[in-house]
């Protein structure tokens, strides 16, 4: 069972005690579920009034603040003090895959790191090679001369195809497909003839990948995921995109064909991204958002097609006046009318 | 084989014959394709011209309905009566899966109870426990500490993380995950620390969910599915998301985290939902909108910014006549300018 | 190893050498990534800049097309011609899977015809047909009575539920669902009963399925995928769905209950078709619109809902005018003031 006190998870997150030291911490909970024994936490000011009826025997904050009544640890960055905390309950929780469960097929002439697990009903193909502390768990596939880092978890029931290069703490969620096919084909007549895939998929270290995922493999050369990324659940990567260091994808955003994705960009949800255009750096693409032309670096976009944040929601605020302009064209329309019957009698 | 008379069929909805009741039906089918011994309904009264041509032996319809030369079965609710039909006649041609295959991997502490189904490699971990006459198929895995209730069926190669809760009665489709990691990270300068995700998905009884559907573990506490909720294919829900009681939501349904759906809510195919919003119970929103703040019960919305449906169809009537408006603009600015030449001679 | 001559593969293509016949290709690439011994195309004339600078031993071009200091291939159709390249090397490097896995439980009234592969953890259920030379990777699941044409290739954790038909040179990537129940209830107060789904799938030859597509069961009677149809990942087909031949749907396209999809029409991503809407043949629909009403053969369409696009476009354009015109309003009431004032003064 998890038990330190809070002098103890002070140290762990570079925090300082306000209040008692001594108390003792035994799990963790949001700020409005929390009982005695637990640690929560104050990201955001607007939550400020719930901090002093929490339940909790503790409160991770920021520097400056202090509640009631209550002990505190304060961090620069309480958000990220609270994660490690939960990292730490977590691995006391968190029974470890260990070993080869025997319904594993793994090709002899596959390689195996060392600390490797793998659950049952995993397949691992010919010259795969899987890396140290790498968990793979029940029924995931991994094909022929695929590369795995080390410390990589990969959840049930993930199909990784051939050839595909992963780096190391890599997570894959249940469900995803890295390496399909890229949807590529050659017109002949009404025919749609298959361009056979021939590239891969790189996916670098620190990537998060969520469930139901879909990442193509390039037609040729590589569709590359950069170190750092984090993808949301049911997003799809289409053949040859390139896609920064530090990005965030949401659920059902959709990068076409070799388009080309800055580091530290964010692409919300079931946002669209045309083939061949260019996101830059930092850029931000708001939720529902279709791009269609190429995106300067530190630029937030908006709709379908996407433009400028601040122009297309300049837009939207007309737009919404509508029937205000129509009946103001109507009411100018009579005046105008009567200007030139008065114009016309008294001229 | 099936094999039933009118009468019979009639006691079975609650329904009265107006013709032959001895009749003999052995199939049912759609009122375009059915052929003799068919069982057909009819729901829509704007299919009632097709009703006269049909291949069917008998119409199940509503009370006040009558086919000239065809025997009906009078009800309050033809589309309900027909499901009921439906179902005994797929209870006569499906085979229910029986038994534990000897390839299901099933943990020696896991608790199964009486007339569980599992096919073949099927992964049960240690201490599931899974409630009577529950049928998992081929390939479906279910987490270390996961609760499964009586009757409920799970197609194959479903997964099921560990320590998710799920009613009675929950049918789950193919290639759905429920229990991934919630979509949370804390920022460090650029990197993104992943926040442990400690929570858990609580499914009530009588939900279904469709195909390739992600629901989402929460951070602490559960995500959360109601009770008689259907959930069509390839829909979203992020991580301490509540959905109520009697919801609906179609396809590619995206609900972020944290926000909360009231009960008998219909969300419709590729909406997005933005984090901590709160839709009413009994909204409607409709296709492909986003609902960026709270939405009121019973509402209709639509739109991206969504807005009430009434004024949202009203503004896009207006769009459509933009170009026309363009014009008038231009024709009124040169009736102007002719007026204010006219004016400055005149005075 | 790959080893052809210039002479060799003009032969296969049907093209023109230019330059040196006996030149030998080893490998394939694009234009940009192209090293010696490397065969490239160049199908749009947009990158002709970049052939003289290729890296690659000759390049693949059109008929009228030459290239200084390089030697070309001539052909009609420069991308088929490669793609036909592409397919000769893939089959020099891609080792096919061979004979039954002994992990795969195979029910002994099922028929696999000659030549059939089934990897590790496959599962073919009573009274399923596989056709001759069919490959199906590990994890698959083929259900009761569905029945598989010859030369098809079905990736890993695809999942194919009972009594669905499909034909020959089929393709499904992985994590696909084929013959989940359609999402269809009747209402009954607040509850919606569900409706069983006694209906099928039938997919014709030469359809390739993108990975995490769900094509739901039909009602009763089929969902129907065209030959020669592709489909893009995550895509949703709902039941009673009929698609033509040689269709184009691209990812997270949503096509609702009963719509129908014409011969050679295209869905771009992220479109959504109402249920019962009919889209006509080489009909064009632009990503993220949503159609919602009949659409012509043969028309392209935009927007949400969607419109003809030419004039879908026009409205946007106008929309884009929004804040000018909004201020020409404003001045024009000004003026009109002006001249009402003047006027009221000069009369």
């Amino acid at each position: 069972m998890f038990r330190k006190t809070l002098a103890e998870i002070a140290l762990l997150v570079g925090g300082r005690v306000v209040g008692d030291t001594s108390i003792v911490i035994t799990g963790i909970s949001g700020i409005k579920e929390a009982k005695g024994g637990d640690l929560t936490f104050l990201a955001n000011p607007k939550y400020l009034p719930l901090a002093a009826d929490t339940g909790a025997s503790a409160i991770l904050v920021g520097n400056d603040v202090l509640i009631e009544g209550k002990p505190v640890i304060q961090t620069d960055n309480p958000s990220f003090a609270f994660s490690k905390v939960l990292g730490l309950i977590k691995e006391y929780t968190t029974p470890k895959l260990m070993g080869i469960h025997p319904s594993a097929v793994v090709h002899p002439e596959a390689v195996l790191g060392e600390g490797v697990g793998l659950g049952p009903h995993v397949v691992v193909e010919k010259d795969a090679r899987i890396g140290r502390n790498t968990v793979i768990c029940a029924g995931t596939y991994i094909g022929t001369k695929t590369v795995l880092g080390d410390n990589c978890l990969i959840y049930p029931n993930v199909t990784v195809r051939e050839e595909v290069i992963i780096g190391n703490n890599v997570i894959i969620h249940s469900g995803t497909v890295v390496g399909s096919d890229g949807f590529g084909y050659a017109q002949v007549g009404d025919i749609h003839v298959k361009i056979p895939q021939m590239g891969t998929v790189v996916i670098e270290d620190d990537v998060e990948i969520g469930a139901c995922v879909t990442i193509d493999r390039a037609r040729f050369d590589k569709t590359l995921i950069g170190q750092g990324t984090k993808i949301d659940n049911l997003v799809q990567i289409a053949h040859n995109v390139q896609i920064g260091k530090n990005c965030i994808l949401i659920a059902f955003a959709g990068i076409a064909g070799s388009a080309t994705i800055g580091d530290n960009a964010i692409i919300a949800g079931q946002v669209g991204v045309a083939g061949h255009v260019s996101v830059g750096s930092r850029a931000v693409v708001a939720a529902q958002s279709g791009i269609t032309k190429d995106v300067p670096a530190g630029t937030m976009m908006f709709g379908t097609p996407a433009e400028e944040y601040k122009a297309a929601t300049r837009v939207l605020a007309h737009m919404k006046r509508l029937p205000r302009y129509a009946q103001e064209l109507k009411e100018l329309r009579e005046k105008i009318q009567l200007l030139e019957e008065k114009l016309g009698k008294s001229s």
